[in-house]
Order: structure tokens, then sequence, then C-alpha cells
């Protein structure tokens, strides 16, 4: 049993859940469904897909993840990035609006939910930390720029294309013949409306009376809104008859049964752009999850969370949707409207397999630029350049990390922007280890402290030269660390011993050992004695599994100060240096 | 003056050049040039290029380092495992024995010796430091193996190919039938004579009284004697009339004057490859030049090592080589000989130039099976399984590099196999790094020292929980800390403070510093105290920087004991656990 329930974590709440879970999770749905029509509309029509496949991607998958996911707060469906990615993806192999377009989505979704699983039962959910911070951050910008570029086309009604940001820019500057002036209107007004909304509408609401949930959930609801106030105005008007583009007849239909194509082909050309939305949906979600997780002293799997994730997609892949993952913005609606398990989800699902069925024809009116709007006001939130300044000021290789990812995807796209973003931290990473601080220390005067020479007054001896490495050896530094010491030896004629103390050395690997064998071998060579100090007990296990302790031409000391009374001259004179940085 | 001499090491050491010097250097050089004719026959031949390119590649090459180069016993020329990338990368675009083929040789030597210099100017060197010695071991060992295989086809008189080890196995036994018998007997014999010379050859000069020093000389002059031998014999017996392939004629000439191709076509096919035998080669000379240099506690520099194996390459583009760098064996006899200065270089050039112009007659009748024979015997003690054992034993990432590496070079062909080596390393350095070592720290009764609670009989705190991080803390482990405690935290419903003990954090990241301060305000939502021990100097500067030191639930203790005491309860209960692994 205990595997069966590590795998279905609905076993562990579904027997605790009582009639107060009930009501409120049962509030939350109503308000989230009602939130999640306008959003699923637009992020379909982000991914390039009819508008349905937006609600289908919000039904199977919200109960799947229900089932599977650790999570009791996240909402699970489309996301802006994820379906700039599937956008692109597909992009590249169909045309917007053919068959082989819908088509590839579902394989889309099938093998990135296919990966999510295999992921998770490798349980290999951290290989999806090699996205740094800095590279998502700037990555999440980067797409927050190039969605709402994306959306233009839609707010000026022409047609434009491109999947980087000077494609687009030119592709809108070659079409701006084309731009419908009423359609403009529409979405110019959308986005004045959405920004009071954000901006004016709770200031107001609470100057009117309303209590602070009331009033949040009331702005919330502005995209709603705006979706029901511009329909009735193309309705009423007749607002198409004058080139307006609506969103037009969507099935009235429950999710279909779809099966996702698996041609070698189709999986050849998908498998890569699958491997990367995955990762980028896992992340955002895992943050997602673990941010509410914490309010409520919860806490998620990510080896499970991925199980979940997994799930939700190959669901959403065999009833017609796309990509998924959980949402920052629909997560907090549904945290904020009380939401106390994953069945809440469960409900949305069933509020809106009812909106599908009953709902559609509603819509029918809603101008494409409304959608476009809600898409670009809720993604500016997204772009947010001050990153620059605070990887600036805090360290040079995470703002090049986000400056590299920024740039590489707003020129090259969100493929290549994100993979470079990857290799960038990666080897500045490496970089920044391959040197690394390495303090000569001397006695502080009458303690049995030793402190950088640079930095303190302390003792030294012209004969012990002690260097304390700040950095795990690897393959990365050790010639660094070859060249520094034959370097300082080659300096002081006088030196006899060198000790290197290991306080800070957290690993050793062979490359490493090595390295000190070599060191060992020519400090021999030299008449010159090599010890060690302070060493881990677990590198300690390792040097002595590999004969260096034995073959060491020195000792290896416990501490620092056993080693200065043993090798140090009786004669110490005291030496001052001036502080240094 | 001093940038000048920094780029020209020959100024310094020119100024004390002396008669002992030039005396002991002249020695030498004599030495070098006997054992080099063949060597650079012999490797010529491996990289598929007419004999003579061998000698030139050590002529002009040799004096360019001695004037650029760092090291003093360095030699620079020919040597196996370059000879063979050159081989793989030039066979990839022409067929052995065309003009097409020598040129692309020049223009790789160009590409190689320009990317060398480019990093030495940028002061890259570090950038070799990505091989690690597990890649490296499982590169060159592998590489043994394959140019061991590439020459059974000379021994044996047959037509084969192929540059991974099944297409040369699958060739060679396709082409059994062709065996030429005569060939075969002179391979054999050969091959017999030189493990001879190497294993049987120096117990018996030594016991016929002979110094330590002939009998070491007159062991590495063995394939001279070989050369000698063959040649004599297939001469006198006229054997190239029975299907014996001899070196054939060989141009009485100077280097010539040649200018390396730089069309689009040929420096895109080839840039890949340069770049591989750069940093392989200069790997190869920096490690052979460090141990050379640390006998004589003199130092070498790797930036400006770049300059000078950079322009060695680019002098053999333009004098009728191929890729160049510094060679362990012909490195040690010239170390051995006695050689003082660089100097020792320029003249073994003088006298392979004179070679070149005078007794290029001689080699006409040398058998190419002899030759074949000499690369054999050399490179098998480049076959070194023994890194197997060794890295299995140490540490478990670098026993699987070093099988990686191996397997994909025997399998896949040696870019194929570096590569995949550098990546995998890299790889399971970051995944190491991923799940760092964290222990649960208690305190030693009675004393102000903390231990692992699993290793050692500590007092402990139900309210309050330590932990000490033993690595750096960045991007691929900033989750696995957030987990760590936030599953820590939800076990333990007493908790009312965590302390994070940072002595052997070297690092914090702009990742690591966002998962902190998300782990900050999760402990604030759960009302647990966050707090910081025994912080770096310049991880304490970094994160002031960025406030999280002011935006602490809690606070930074100078040291874990001053932490206890603020945090710890009064009635703190000895709590005994058993000491663990």
């Amino acid at each position: 049993m205990p595997d069966i329930r590590r795998y279905l974590p609905v076993l562990e709440w579904g027997r605790t859940y009582d009639r107060t879970a009930l009501s409120n999770d049962l509030i939350a749905a109503v308000i989230v469904t009602i939130m999640l029509i306008p959003q699923s509309l637009a992020y379909a029509l982000l991914a390039g897909l009819p508008p349905e496949a937006g609600i289908y991607a919000s039904i199977a998958p919200i109960m799947l993840y229900a089932i599977f996911g650790t999570s009791r707060a996240l909402a699970v469906g489309p996301v802006a990035v994820v379906s700039l990615l599937t956008a692109s993806a597909i992009g590249q192999i169909a045309e917007q609006g053919t068959a082989g377009y819908a088509a590839a989505a579902l394989t889309l979704a099938f093998l990135s939910g296919g990966f999510l699983m295999l992921l998770g039962v490798l349980r290999l959910g951290f290989l999806a930390n090699f996205l740094s911070h800095s590279v998502i951050a700037g990555f999440i910008t980067a797409s927050g720029i190039l969605i709402a570029t994306s959306q233009l086309k839609h707010v000026l009604g022409v047609g434009a294309d491109g999947h980087t940001l000077p494609e687009m820019i030119v592709s809108i500057l070659a079409h701006l013949d084309e731009v419908n002036i009423i359609t403009m209107a529409i979405g110019a007004l959308t986005v004045a409306f959405l920004f009071w909304v954000r901006k004016g509408l709770k200031p107001l609401l609470k100057r009117l009376g309303a209590s602070p949930k009331v009033a949040d959930i009331a702005t919330k609801a502005g995209p709603v809104a705006a979706v029901v106030g511009t329909t009735l105005a193309v309705w009423g008007l007749g607002l198409n008859a004058f080139g307006v583009k609506i969103v037009g007849t969507v099935p009235q239909s429950l999710p279909p049964l779809t099966v996702p194509g698996l041609s070698g082909e189709l999986v050849q050309a998908l498998l890569v752009p699958a491997i990367l939305i995955s990762v980028i949906g896992f992340v955002e979600s895992v943050s997602v999850a673990q941010t509410l997780a914490a309010k409520k002293r919860q806490r998620i799997d990510p080896n499970q969370e991925l199980i979940g994730l997994g799930a939700a997609n190959v669901g959403a892949a065999f009833t017609g949707g796309y990509p998924v993952t959980g949402g920052f913005s629909r997560s907090v609606v549904n945290y904020d409207a009380g939401a106390e398990t994953p069945a809440a989800g469960a409900y949305t699902a069933v509020g809106l397999a009812i909106a599908a069925v009953a709902l559609t024809p509603l819509v029918f009116y809603l101008p494409k630029a409304t959608l476009a709007a809600t898409i670009i006001v809720a993604v500016l939130s997204l772009i947010d350049l001050s990153i620059l300044k605070k990887t600036w000021g805090y360290a040079r290789a995470d703002f090049i990390a986000v400056v590299a990812t920024i740039l590489l995807t707003l020129a090259l796209g969100v493929e290549v922007g994100v993979a470079s973003g990857v290799v960038v931290s990666v080897l500045l990473h490496l970089h920044k280890t391959s040197r690394p601080h390495v303090a000569e220390v001397g006695r502080v005067p009458g303690t049995e402290h030793f402190r950088n020479i640079r930095r303190h007054e302390v003792e030294t001896d012209p004969s012990l030269v002690t260097l304390r490495i700040d950095e795990s050896l690897y393959f990365v530094n050790a010639r660094f660390l070859e060249d520094l010491i034959q370097r300082r030896v080659a300096e002081g004629r006088d030196i006899r011993n060198v000790v290197l103390m290991f306080s800070a050395v957290n690993d050793v690997d062979f490359s490493a050992l090595e390295s000190l064998e070599a060191i060992n071998q020519r400090l021999t060579d030299m008449g010159v004695g090599l010890h060690l100090s302070e060493v881990k007990g677990p590198v300690m296990d390792r040097l002595k599994r590999a004969h260096l302790v034995n073959d060491l031409n020195g000792k290896v000391f416990l501490s620092q100060h056993d080693a200065w009374v043993a090798l140090g001259r009786l004669d110490t004179k005291k030496q001052r240096k001036p502080a240094a940085v």
C-alpha cells in the first residue's frame, strides 16, 4: 500500500475530506471557473489553436492533477509562456488553422506529458534545477515581451507573423496599411480598461466600503467584464460587418476523445520542444506550488509533481487540448478564493465542462482584439527588468546570464534563448569555481585562529606557507591549484613547508587527487614538505582510499594550529601588512 | 619593455646563455635529432601524410617554440594523438595521398595555431581545464587502441581504413586475403625487437657495465636501429619487389614555404577539429612542461604556452607541416640528454634541416611496416586500463566519465568521444553538487563544538534545528535546499528556529539568494525563525549588498555557539543517538 499511496496523493487528503472543505472548495471552484473562461480562450489564441482547445485543455488536466498532484492549491491548465512555446514549436511544422496544427498540439502535449512522467518515475526532478533563477527570470521577461508583441496584430486587426522580436516587428510594420480602426479602438479601450481595473478599481471599491476579499475578486474579474462588454458591443452594433475579427462558432461539446499522432517524423520534430516545454512548465508550476504550500505549512513532492503534471499533459493530449502546466495567476485566484483541497480543481473542471456544452454560443461575437488585450495586460506583469539591476548589484555572473537569456530569446526565439541561458549559466558557474578564492593565512597573535594575511595583522613564518582553499577541488580548478602552488613556492626560496588548509574543501575529485599527487611529487623534488590540515571526514575517507595520505611527503594535521606548532620555527617574527581588499 | 619580455621569454634566458649551457644543449640536440628522424616519419604516416611532412613539422615549430615558449625542456613536433586527430579530421574531407589532403593539413595547423594564440592573448588557458584527468586518461587510452589498430594494416601489408574501432576491425578482416607475408614478418620482427629493447636491453647493458645514462639512451635508440636494420634488409634482398611497401622518394629539401588555404568551406569543415586538436595538444603539452619544470624548480606560464604552441602550429602551416604539440617522449629524451634551454630545440631543428636535405635518400627502402611497428610499440604505453580500477575505487563519477570516454571514442571516433567525455564529466559534477552533504548538528557536551548528530553523541534542542551545508549554494542546488528545509520543518511541530551554518559555503549565487529569500518568507509564514551562522567574509559582503541580511526574520551569528546560546532553550536535554554512517 505505501507505494500506491506515494503515487496517488488523493488517497491521503481524500480520507479526511469533510463538509467545510467541500463548501470552501465549491465556492473557490465557481470563482475560478468564471475567471478561466476568457483566460482559456485567450491562451488558445496565443497558441494559435481554436478557442475551444483552451477550454478542453483546462478540464481533463485539472482532474488528473487533482488525483496525482501533491499541491492542494495549484490550478493546472493553459498558461501564457507554455502557449507561446507551443505556438513556436508547432509553427515550424504546420500552418496555423490547419488540422495538422491542432494534431501536432496533441502530440506535443503527449510527448511533454510522457517526458514529465518518465522524469518523475526515475526521480530526476532535480534536472529542472539547471534552469537558474536568473535564466528563468530573463526568459519569462523576454517571453512577456514576445507574447505582448505577438498580440499586437490582433489588437491592430492585421495579419502578421514571426517567432522572434525582429521578425514580429518587421511583419507588423509591413502590414500597417491593413489596420482596422474599429478593431484597434476595441483593443485599445480594453487595454485601458484592464489597466484601470488593476490600478484604479481596487482603491475605489475599498473607498466604497467593499471588503478586501471582494475588492480583490472584483479586480480579477476585469477580463470577464471586458469580454461581456465588447461582445455585447460587437453584437449590438454589428461591428463584425466592419472587419472586426470575432471568435465565431465554438462547438458545443464536452472535450472530444482525441488520439495524438506518433509518426516518427512528428515525434522527431517535436521531441526537443516537448522536453523544453516540460522543463519550463515544471519549473513554473513547482515554484507556484511551493510558494502556496508554504503558506499552510504543507509540502509538495517535486518528483510526484512530475507525475501529476505528466498525467495532466497526457490527459490534454487525449481530450483535444495542448500542453498545460500549473499557472501562477489561476493558482493564486484558486488559493485566494479559499480552495482547500485538489477537489476544488475537479469542481472547476465540472464548471468548465458545463461552460463548454452550454455557454460557447455566447462567445460567438467576442472580438479577438479583446482576448489579445487581456493577454497583453496579463503578460506585462511578467516583464520585470528590475532583475537586471538586482543581479548587477549582486553577482556579475548572474547579470550576464540574465542579459544573454533576454537578448537571445528576443533575437533568436524561445527555444534557442532558454537553451543558451542554461549553457551560459553552467559555463559561468564553472568559470567561477575555476579560480577559487585562496587565502594565505597567518596566526592571529595570541590565539589559535588563522586568518588571511591580506586582511588581518597576523604572524607569519617565511619557511611555512599556509593556503586556505575556499572551494571544492575538481577538474576545472585542479590545474589552477597546481599553478598557484608552483608560483608561490618559486617566489620564496626560504620555503620549507606548504600546508593546505582544507576546512572549506567539500570534495576532491579524481582530477584534483591527481593534481595533489603531482603537487606532492613536485614539492618532494624541490625538498619542500606538503601537509594538509582540517580535512573533513568524508574527504579524508576518500583520500585515505587513494593512498594520497600515505604518499604525502608531509603530514595531515587535525587543526591548523597543530600544523603551526609542529612546522613553525621557534623564532616566529611578527610581520605586519596593511589591510587590503 | 616588460610587455615585450612577457611575450618573448627568449629575451630572459638568452641574456645568461653561456658556454656550459651551449655545450649541454648541443649534445642534447644531437641525441634528440637522431631519435626524431624515425619518429617524425612514423607520425606523418599515422596522419596519412607523406613522410617529409613529419620532418618539416619538426623544424620551424621547434624554433618558434624556442622563442615564444616558457618551458626549457619541452620538445615540440608531431605526436601520436594529434596525428591521429589530424587523420580523423582531414579524412572526412579529402582522400589520403591527394594534394587536397596535404593542403587541408596546413589549414588545420593554421586554424589550430590561430586558436591557441587567440586563447593565449585573451588569457583563456583555463578553458583547457574542462578536460578532466579522467576524460584525458580515457581518451588517451582509447586513442592508443585506435592508433595501434590503425597501424595493423601497414604491418599486415593490406589496404584498410576507418576511423572507429568497429570500422577498422571490419575493414581489416575484409582485406585479410591481401596479407603480404614478408611485410608481416618485417612488422612482427620489428615489434618483437622493439619490445625486447624496452624490456631486455637495458638490464643487459647494465650487466655489461654501461652507465645508466648510456643504457637509457641506447634503449631509446631502438627505433633507429630497427629503421637501419630493416632498410638494409629490404635494400639488400630487394624485398620491395615482393610487395613490401617502402617509403620511397622523399624530396631532398629544406621545409618549403607553403600557404594554408582559407576558403570558407575548408575553414567551416576544419574549425571544430582544429579547436579540439588545440585543446588536447595544449593539455598534453602543459602537463609535460609542468612536470619537467618542477624538477628544476622552474615554472611555466600556461597562457604564454598557448602563444608558444600557437606560433609553432602557425609555423607548421607555412612550412609544409601539420598540427604539432609538445610531446611527452621527445621532451623526456631532450631533458634526459641534458638540454638546459630552448636553444637545444633550435639546434635540433638545425639537425633535422640537415637531415631533410642530406639524409632523405637513405630512407628510400625503409619499409612502412617498420614505421607502423615503432608506432604500435610507442602507443602501447599510452594504453593504461589501470585508470578504470583507480577511479572505481576512488570516485564513481570519475569512473563513469572514464568508461564513457573510452567507449564513445572507440565506437564513434575521437571527436565525438572527447566531446562527450567533457559533457559527461560536467554533468556528473553538477549532479554531485546538486545534492550537497547537509549535516544536522548538535553540541558536543561541554564544548563549543557542533557536530553531525548522526555521527556523534551530541546535545540537541527540539525547538532548534541547525543544518551545516557542506557546499557552495548555486542554482543547481538552490531548490534542493528549499525542499530540504521545508521537509525538515514540516516534520517537527516544535521547531521554532532554524540555523543554517555556512562555514563551508564558499559562494551564494543569485538563484541561491532567491531561494534563501523564499525560505525566509516561508519560515516567516510558519512562524519559524531563520538564522545564519559562521558566514565567511566574502559571502557576507555579498549577502549584505542584497539586503537578505536586513530582511532575515532572524539574526546572523558570528559562531554557531553564539546561536546556540541565544536561541536554545535553557532546559536542553541530552539526546543520544546511535553512531551511524
